[in-house]
């Protein structure tokens, strides 16, 4: 009896119509052995980036309702020639945009969340004996305007569709062989996990570690989707995600990342008083501005030191925002450090382990790393350090953890 | 008091950005006029082509569903990009593709036919001040599969949502100024007409001199809707495609055209039975050969010459399908001439006129042009001639019929 699997393909997967027909043999090998096979694929490659160069030369500020319209052909022609592989191939096929199995989202128009889907002409592509083929990243609101899902969209597509359609298994197929403790690019010894929890993965993703998409993952922790992340390219195991539950050891560390060309921004002398962080993180947040470890100390004479840290690039915009606030609450004179990195130490074991956090800065104090900021969640330890010593950092971090484990 | 105007631009007007930007500026003059425009568009010069080459490499001979899914992801960027670049401008617009509004067609893939169209969303935007983007060549079957109307589509859509709306006007911009007595390129004497007739509009695209596709011509005629052809490089008139009433003169002739690139195929002592002209060109028919011409001399001892022409790129795959009528019913050798052109005179005129033929006949003549085969139409005179005198033909009959007017 054959399961019913979902598998998403990437645009790296996609990339070139040679790779297309690789897809497609792969997905020929799980059709013939009697599997109903649903999949979801990116836009080949570069596609995205081409079709916003032509945006960008007609408007460079184009509404995002006819952005999404533009995009969303990316993955329209990956799945007709996904489908027509499989066609020469002799495995039946049918492709489906977003709009047609009814990805119903809402108009959040580049950044649409999905509410529900229609699998019933996907059921019936699969009674038909025929593999479905569904456009990822993309959906329609109320009106049936095209959406789009925003950055790792597609990955949120093979999840949703998985739990829609009570999938036995859903497979993501990417570049890397699977969820590493550390970018094994950057860090010799790193291993793979088998196993990785919802909220490591989560937690991973947020750092820009991500195989996967955060929103993927939380719709996979709702809806209890095991992923199964695996590499496109060979048929090793990979890694799945899984509830914490079901992991049989819950290592202290699953994860060290390190997050570079971010900048730290102080403030000092901000009047201690309610609705003042509100007021500095929601002007930044209107203008998209993505802030990452905040740190208050604590009030001294009714004032406050605030940092916090933000994507380099974004310095600019936030400057005007941040010199506006600052005279606005007559607070000190703001510094801006643009040579920090963020290494970060995950893990579910952390919560029933002591002496985590010291081990970490153990391992930095013994490099002469010096600790500008650190901030602690319940699974995850980040500390802002300067970023000529990001690798020497990385590095330690990962031999006092996982080499040592 | 504003008009209902449907503009429809092909895929040379949008070739490139800048294009689309002309585009976009066309059509602002309108809309500050105080008009509501509806604009069709094509897809962007060599997209089709090049979508058609990626289809090539996955699969030489793809499902026509799933070509009709990936050619019309080319109107979609289009029309986003026109939509983006109106609203650089301050235009308020908003793109809508085939399924969006609606563009209900028969299953008949990659050739498909309108049924009807729901313009409420069309008319949604336009009451809200906006100029509505369509996406030509495209519509959905009944169960929401992605179909395409075929060769001259976009002009087929731009004439539909003209009934459909009961639009004031209906332009079609291309790359020629309008309709001609002659290809202008080719007959330095060819006059642009300012009106024509749909009847003479249609022999004219049938014979490959089309501005337009006959399908928008037939649906034009059917629903009473006047086709303003002109062109999208400057504002003069162009030519208006109309009944037969409204002509205010008839001319006999309105037009000249050649047709190269033909074959003559002459299978002589064909039986004199019932069914046979069914047998030979249902064979063709069913391998897509276009058969123009064709010529049966009257019965002698109850066999026939049956003599056709063919393009003559359709030589080869008409081959074997002939040798196999020949030997079935036992006919004399098949003869082909792959060296003839086809002149047609086309006009409303000749209705009422007598002594067009042989006008157009005394004009080869005098020429020591031979004629090897004539078909003629109420409004059309055909005449196969070889294809080495076929320019000195096209210029003999424009002097006796247009200049000698």
């Amino acid at each position: 009896m054959g399961k019913l699997v979902i598998q998403k393909y990437g645009g790296t997967s996609v990339g070139t119509t040679d790779k297309i027909k690789n897809v497609a043999n792969r997905i020929k090998s799980y059709y013939e052995k009697g599997n109903k096979v649903v999949v979801v694929v990116s836009a080949m490659g570069h596609t995205t980036d081409e079709l916003l160069d032509l945006a960008e030369r007609v408007n460079p500020n184009p509404s995002k309702r006819e952005l999404d319209m533009l995009l969303s052909t990316g993955e329209q022609v990956s799945i007709s020639l996904l489908a027509m592989a499989l066609e020469a191939i002799h495995v039946p096929a049918q492709s489906f945009t977003g709009a047609q199995v009814r990805i119903m989202t809402d108009g959040n128009f580049s950044n649409a969340k999905i509410q529900a889907i229609d699998d019933s002409k996907i059921r019936k592509a699969l009674d038909e004996g025929k593999v479905a083929i569904v456009a990822g990243f993309q959906g329609i609101d109320q009106e049936e305007n095209i959406t789009t899902l925003g950055r790792g969209g597609s990955d949120t597509t093979a999840v949703a569709l998985a739990a829609a359609l009570k999938a036995d298994e859903c497979e993501i197929y990417t570049d890397v062989d699977g969820v590493f403790t550390a970018d094994p690019n950057k860090v010799a010894g790193a291993k793979m996990h088998e196993k990785i929890s919802y909220d490591e993965m989560l937690e991973l993703a947020s750092l820009g570690a991500g195989v996967l998409h955060s929103r993927s993952v939380e719709l996979a922790k709702n809806y209890d989707v095991v992923i199964h992340v695996r590499s496109s390219f060979h048929s090793n195991p990979g890694t799945l995600v899984v509830s914490e539950e079901k992991l049989v050891e819950k290592v202290t560390v699953s994860g060290v990342t390190i997050k570079k060309e971010e900048a730290r921004i102080t403030i000092p002398d901000v009047p201690d008083k309610p609705g003042i962080a509100a007021d500095l993180f929601g002007a930044l947040a209107e203008e998209d501005i993505i802030v990452d470890v905040i740190v208050q100390t604590s009030p001294e004479n009714g004032k406050n030191d605030i940092s916090f840290t933000i994507p380099r690039k974004a310095i600019r915009n936030a400057t005007p925002i941040l010199e506006n606030f600052c005279q606005r609450h007559q607070t000190g004179k703001m510094q801006i450090n643009d040579k920090i990195a963020i290494v970060s130490a995950v893990g579910v074991g952390m919560k029933s382990h002591v002496g985590v956090a010291s081990r970490m800065f153990k391992a930095l104090a013994e490099n002469n790393i010096n600790i500008e900021m650190i901030t602690t969640s319940e699974i995850k330890i980040s500390c802002v350090i300067p970023e000529e010593q990001g690798q020497t950092a990385l590095k330690a971090i990962h031999a006092a953890f996982i080499n040592n484990n």
